[in-house]
C-alpha cells in the first residue's frame, strides 16, 4: 500500500482506535517483528534484539502439540505434564502405569527414549512472500492457482532443505497475506526425565480444567540428545529462584495453535453454526465412549487415558469457545470492528476493490458448510478412528504421492517432510486391540449417523454388518500393528500395497478416492479463493490500521506479554496466585475426593515442604491451545513461570482478545524445585534448574 | 374385516409364516387379550383368566415411569432401585444422601412420604375403539379429525372419572388401531420403606449397565397408605423361596414405555436418520454436562445423581439401539416383512386400498423431519432445561387451557388428569438454585446450536446476552421455586399470570405462540394422517396375520413371558445366573475399584451371607424401557424375581425380537430376604415379604 494513505486516513484511524485499538497488551508477536514500541511505550521495556533472540532459541516446539524451553545447559526441556502425556502413555504398559505413578530418572542411565517425540527449535525465520505470491497469475483458475503455490512452497522447502539440512516449513500467515520460511533444528532423540503423578499435575481434573485458584504441578522434564549424549545447547533460560510478584511484565515464548481473530464475520458465523457445534457433538461422544471403556477395567483406564485427558480438554475448550460465539455481544463487537474497516475502504478509490473479499468469504462458507462434514469424516478420518486406519491410510497414500515430483504431491508428502513422517509410521507406541475395535466401531456408527444408512460409501465401507462386527474383523484381521508390515508396505510402495488383502489397506483404499475428491473441492472452491480473499484482507488492514499487527496463531513460534494480575469474578476478589497451603486446603475441603485427591507421597511428606511456597499465579499475556509447556519469563529473561492453561473466561480468546478476567495460568517457578526436593528426592534435577548445568 | 379373507389367504399366510411368524416367545401382551393358545401349545400352561386378573391387580405402574408389585397385604410395594431413585433424590439433603447410603424404616413410623409419587393399579379395560373411531368421518381435514378425536377421547375420560371416581385414560393401541379405556385405583400416599445403597444396587455403574453376568440388588420397597395407614390390598404377590432353574418358565408383569416393533421401513428409517441420532447428541452433551458439574464437588455429586443416572441410561440405550437400526441386517429383515405383507395386500381387491397407508407414513416423515428439532426444543422443553421452566410453562398454559370446554383442551390439561399434575406442580421436591442456572444455560446453548443464532426466538430468548448470563438472571430472578408462588398464579388464572413479571413466566409466555404452532403443524401434518394411516397397517396386519398379535408398548400393563435361560456371546457360554460369591469375586477381581466397589457393610458383613445364594438371572421374556421393577413370576404366580434390565443385545427389541442372545436381567428372589436379613438387619421386612403380611 502507498504511504499516503496512511496520512489521507489519519482522522478516520483516530476515530476508529475507540473501537479497534488493539487491547492493552494483546497479540501472539511474531519474533522477527515483536511489538518493540508498544514494550517501549507501555511497560518502559527496551531490550535488544539479542534478548529475543535468545528467548527463541531456548524455546521448542513438541511436533505433537505443545511447547518447550531448554533449561540447562545440558539439553534439559521443560514442558507441561499434559503434553508429555502422550510419550508417558506410550512408555506405559500393564503394571507399570507412569501416568498414574509418574517417573523420575535418577542418572542419565535411567533417561528413557520417549517413543515418537520430536523437538524443534526454530532457528531462523525468512519472508518469501514475494516468491510464493509470484507464482501465481490472476489469469489462473482456482485450481490451477493452488497447485502453483504449492508446487512454489514445496520447493522452497525441498531447496532449504538441500542446502542447509534444517527442517524448512513455509508457514502462510495472515491466512494468505504473507508467506514466511520457517528453518528448524530438529530433536529426535528425546529422553523422558521427570514427570509427577497426573493426579498432582492435572489436580482437580475436568471439573478444575480452565478454572482458577489452581493448583496444579503441570511440569514435565525431557533432554535432548545427539550422539546418543546430552545435547549441548547454546541456548537455555535461567531460572529465576524469585518468581513473579503482583503486577509484574512477563513474557511468554510458544507455540500458540490456532486463533480465528483475524476472521471476518461471516467466517466467525460459520464456526458458530456449523464447525464449532459439529465438532462439540462429537467431542462428547468421543468422552462418553471413552469414560465407558474406561469404567470396565484398569487396565483400560489406563489404556485410554490420555486420550480421555485430550478429548475432555478440547471438549471443554469448544463448549465455552462456542458460548463465546453465541454470545450476541462477542459477534456484535465484530460486526462494528468489520462494519468500521469496511468502510473506511470505500473512501478510498485505491483501497475499494479489496472491499469484495469480504463478500468472496461470505460466499464461499455455503460450499465450506456443505463439504466439511463429509471432508472431516473421510479426508480428516473421524470416520475411522483408530491407529491402525492412520498408518493404513498413509502407506496407501505414500504409494501414489511418492513417485510424484515434490511440486506434484499432497502437501504431507513433500520431500521435507518425509523425516517426521516416518518416524511417526514406524512408531513402536503400543496398540491394544479391543480399544482399536471401541474406537473404530464408535466412528463408523458416528460415520453412518452423519453420512447417512443409505449412502453408498458408507454402505460399502460396513458390507452389511453392523459397525461392531465390522470394525472388529478389521481389527482383528489386519496386520499393521507390526511395525515391520508397515516398513514393507511403505518401501515396496504401490505393488506391495496394490497386492495387499489386509482389511485395513483395502479400507484406506476404499475411501481414498472420495476422500481426495471432497479434499480437492474445498481446496478449489473454499481453500484457494479463502487464501486470495483473506490476502486482500491482510492488505486492506495493513493499509488501514498500520502494519504493526499481529497474524492469527499458526502453531510457530510467537511472543506475548502481560503483568501478572487478578481479578474479580462474580464480585469475589481472585488473586493472582495460589500457594502448596492452598492444596491442602483444597484437599481437606474436598475430603481427599478424586479428583481433588493426592497421591500418597503428598499426603505423607507435607511437613517436608514449605507451605508458603507459590503455586500457581495468572497473568494477562495472550496464549491459546498449543502454548501449553511455554515458559513465562520477566524482563531478565529468566524462567519465573510455565504456562499450563487459561481461565475459562480465555476461551474467547480464540476469537477476541479481552484482559477484565481472561488470564493465562501458570505453574510458579518456586513450586518446580520445592516439590523436586521436598516430594521427589529429585535434589539433583532441581540443582540442575537452578544452576544450569548438570552436575 | 370379512373372515372370509382369512382363509382365501390361507396359502399366503403359511409361506408367511416363515419369515413373519412371531418367534418363539416374543410380546408385550395386553392382560385382555393374553396368549393363551401359544401358552398352552407350547408351555402347557393353563391357568384360567383369575390367574391373569389377579397378576394384572397385584401390578403396580409408578407414574413417574416404572413398574412394581404388591408384595404384602399392607401395601408393601416392590419396584427397582432406580425407579425409586427420583424419591430418594428428593428426599435427599445436605449430609443425608439416601441415594449413597440407603434407607431403612425399622417401625410404620419411620416410613417416609415420598414426594410426588403416584402409583396406578389397573382395574378395567374397556374396549372403546367404536366410539372414538366413530367421532371421525372421511370428510373431516386432518384438524377436523384430531380436534373430533381429541374431544371424544376426552369426554370418554371424564365420564368415566365422573362415573367410577377412578383415573381414567384412554389409550392408543397399534397407533391408531384399538382404543381402550384404562380405568385405574390412584395411591399418592406413598412412603419408603427400604433401599439399599446405590453403590450394591448400581453394582459397576454404567459400564456394566446392560451387561451380563451382573450384580446388582436393584430393589427398593415402597409402601402405599390410605387415610394415614398402610393400605390393606385385596392382590399381592406370593414370594418363592425357591427362585428359578434353568429352563423355568417365566411371567413378566409390568408397563413397557416405547417399542416401535410396528413401524413401518419409512418410520424405522425417520428413527435411525432423525430422531436417534438427534436424542444422542443430546444425551451425550447432557452427560458431559452433569459430570463436570458433578465433579465438581461432592454436593453437586449428590444433587445430580439422579438426572446422570437416567440420561447415562438412556444414553446407553439409544447408543445400542442406534447401532441396532444402522445394522443392515435388522434393516433388511424388516423390509423383507414388509414387502410380504404388502404383497399379500395387492392380492386382495379388499384390501389392496390399505396398502396405500405405507406410502402415507413414508410421505409425512418429510415434515415430521423439519419439525421434529424445533418441537423437541419448544414444546418438548428441550431448550430449557430446568424445573422452573417446567412450572412455568404449566402455569402460563393453565390460564389459557382451564377456561376452555374440556373437550378442546390441549390432552394434558383434561379434566381427568387434574388431580396427577397439581400433584406434580405442587411437589416439595428440592430445587437448588446453581445447578438450575447450570442446566439452563447448557440447554440454551443447545438451543441456539440446534435453531441457529440467527432464528428471531432465539433472539428474543437470549435477549443479547450470553446463555449463561441469561440463565443466571432468569433462574436468581425467578420466584417459582416457592410452592406457594405457584398456586397463587394457578389459581388465580389469566389475571394472574398476565400481570406476573417472573422472568420464567415470561420465557414460557415468550415461547408459547411458537411452541403451540409447532405442535399444531405436527399433530396436523404429521400426528392425525400416522394415525388413520397405522389403523390401516393394523387392519392389514389382523387381516393377513391375524389378531392375535399384540400392540407396541405404551406404558400400560402388559403381560410378557419367556424360559430363563443362559445364552453364549464370543464363543463362550454365559450361565443363566449369578451368585453373591460371584459379587465378592469381581471386587476382589477389581481391587475395590469404583465402579466396583462395595458399601462397607458388604465387606465387613461377607462371613454373615450364605454366598451361593443366587444374585441376577436372565430369561428371554420380552421387556423393554418401563419395565424396571416389574415382578418375575412362576407358573404359580410367585414372585421369583425382579427385573431390572435387558442385557446389550436385548437393546434392538425395540425394533425387533430376538432370542439367541437377548435377555432380560432380574434380580433373584432369593437374593433379597438373604441380604436384608444379613446385611441389613431387616428382618422383619424380610419376614414380610415371605409371610406376606406384616408382623
Amino acid at each position: 500500500m502507498k504511504r499516503f494513505l496512511a496520512l489521507s486516513f489519519l482522522t478516520l484511524i483516530t476515530t476508529m482506535t475507540q473501537t479497534n485499538v488493539l487491547p492493552a497488551d494483546e497479540g501472539l508477536w511474531l519474533f522477527n517483528n515483536p511489538p518493540k514500541k508498544h514494550l517501549k511505550d507501555k511497560h518502559g521495556f527496551e531490550e535488544p534484539q539479542t534478548w529475543y533472540d535468545h528467548l527463541q532459541k531456548s524455546s521448542v516446539r513438541f511436533n505433537s502439540g505443545g511447547s518447550g524451553s531448554f533449561v540447562s545447559a545440558d539439553g534439559l526441556v521443560m514442558t507441561n505434564h499434559h503434553v508429555g502425556l502422550g510419550a508417558l502413555q506410550k512408555l506405559s504398559k500393564k503394571n507399570k502405569d507412569y501416568v498414574k505413578d509418574g517417573f523420575y530418572a535418577k542418572s542419565l542411565d535411567e533417561e528413557f527414549k520417549a517413543v515418537d517425540e520430536e523437538l524443534n527449535v526454530l532457528m531462523e525465520i525468512e519472508d518469501v512472500t514475494g516468491k510464493v505470491k509470484s507464482a501465481v497469475t490472476k489469469e489462473m483458475k482456482p485450481e490451477e492457482a493452488f497447485e502453483a503455490r504449492r508446487g512454489a512452497i514445496a520447493k522452497i522447502e525441498a531447496d532449504s532443505l538441500k542446502t542447509t539440512g534444517m527442517r524448512s516449513d513455509v508457514v502462510t500467515l495472515y491466512q494468505g497475506g504473507q508467506y514466511h520460511l520457517y528453518r528448524y533444528k530438529r530433536y529426535t532423540d528425546v529422553r523422558l526425565v521427570f514427570a509427577p503423578e497426573q493426579q498432582i499435575a492435572f489436580y482437580g481434573g475436568d471439573p478444575d480444567n480452565f478454572a482458577f485458584p489452581r493448583y496444579d504441578l503441570d511440569v514435565c522434564f525431557f533432554r535432548v540428545y545427539e550422539d546418543g549424549k546430552p545435547a549441548k545447547v547454546p541456548h537455555f533460560l535461567k531460572w529465576s529462584k524469585d518468581g513473579v510478584k503482583d503486577g509484574d511484565l512477563t513474557f511468554v515464548s510458544g507455540h500458540p495453535g490456532h486463533t480465528d481473530r483475524l476472521n471476518t464475520v461471516a467466517d466467525l458465523e460459520y464456526q458458530r453454526d456449523v464447525r464449532y457445534p459439529f465438532a462439540l457433538q462429537r467431542l462428547n461422544r468421543l468422552e462418553v465412549m471413552l469414560s465407558v471403556y474406561s469404567g470396565r477395567s484398569a487396565e483400560n483406564e489406563r489404556k485410554a487415558k490420555d486420550l480421555i485427558f485430550g478429548v475432555a480438554n478440547s471438549r471443554k475448550a469448544y463448549y465455552y469457545g462456542l458460548a463465546g460465539l453465541q454470545d450476541a455481544a462477542v459477534m456484535t463487537k465484530k460486526k462494528k470492528q468489520e462494519k468500521a474497516l469496511r468502510d473506511a475502504l470505500t473512501k478510498s478509490p485505491d483501497l475499494k476493490p479489496l472491499s469484495s473479499a469480504w463478500d468472496t468469504i461470505a460466499k464461499i462458507q455455503t460450499l465450506r458448510a456443505q463439504n466439511a462434514k463429509r471432508f472431516n469424516l473421510l479426508e480428516g478420518g473421524q470416520g475411522f478412528n483408530s491407529l491402525l486406519f492412520g498408518y493404513a491410510r498413509t502407506v496407501v497414500r505414500a504409494a501414489e504421492e511418492l513417485p510424484k515430483p515434490n511440486e506434484k504431491r499432497l502437501q504431507e508428502f513433500g520431500e521435507s517432510g518425509q523425516a517426521s513422517l516416518k518416524q511417526k509410521l514406524y512408531s513402536k507406541r503400543p496398540i491394544y486391540s479391543d480399544f482399536e475395535i471401541t474406537k473404530l466401531a464408535d466412528s463408523l456408527g458416528w460415520l453412518t449417523e452423519q453420512l447417512g444408512a443409505k449412502d453408498p460409501l458408507v454402505q460399502k465401507i460396513l458390507a452389511g454388518k453392523s459397525a461392531q462386527v465390522r470394525a472388529a474383523e478389521i481389527i482383528v484381521g489386519t496386520k499393521l500393528a507390526d511395525v515391520k508390515v508397515r516398513e514393507e508396505l511403505y518401501n515396496g510402495g504401490a505393488i506391495a500395497v496394490n497386492a495387499s488383502k489386509d482389511p485395513m489397506i483395502l479400507l484406506a483404499k476404499l475411501i481414498d478416492a472420495d476422500a481426495r475428491k471432497v479434499r480437492k473441492t474445498l481446496e478449489n472452491g473454499y481453500g484457494e479463493p479463502n487464501e486470495q480473499a483473506y490476502d486482500k484482507v491482510a492488505q486492506a488492514k495493513f493499509a488501514i490500521e498500520g502494519t504493526s499487527t499481529y497474524p492469527d496463531a499458526t502453531f510457530t513460534l510467537r511472543l506475548s506479554f502481560g503483568p501478572v494480575k487478578g481479578y474479580v469474578e462474580d464480585g469475589k476478589k481472585i488473586p493472582f496466585q495460589t500457594t502448596y497451603e492452598g492444596l491442602y486446603q483444597r484437599n481437606t475441603d474436598e475430603k481427599n475426593r478424586f479428583p481433588y485427591d493426592l497421591p500418597e507421597n503428598w499426603l505423607k511428606r507435607k511437613d517436608k515442604l514449605n507451605l508458603k511456597t507459590p503455586f500457581n499465579f495468572v497473568c494477562t499475556a495472550d496464549i491459546i491451545g498449543g502454548n501449553s509447556g511455554s515458559p513465562v519469563v520477566n524482563r531478565a529473561g529468566e524462567v519465573v513461570g510455565l504456562i499450563f492453561d487459561g481461565n475459562i473466561q480465555s476461551l474467547v480468546w480464540d476469537f477476541v482478545y479481552t484482559d477484565e478476567q481472561a488470564r493465562a495460568v501458570a505453574v510458579s517457578s518456586q513450586a518446580i524445585p520445592e516439590a523436586l526436593r521436598a516430594i521427589y528426592d529429585a535434589s539433583s534435577l532441581a540443582e540442575e534448574l537452578i544452576s544450569g548445568s548438570r552436575k
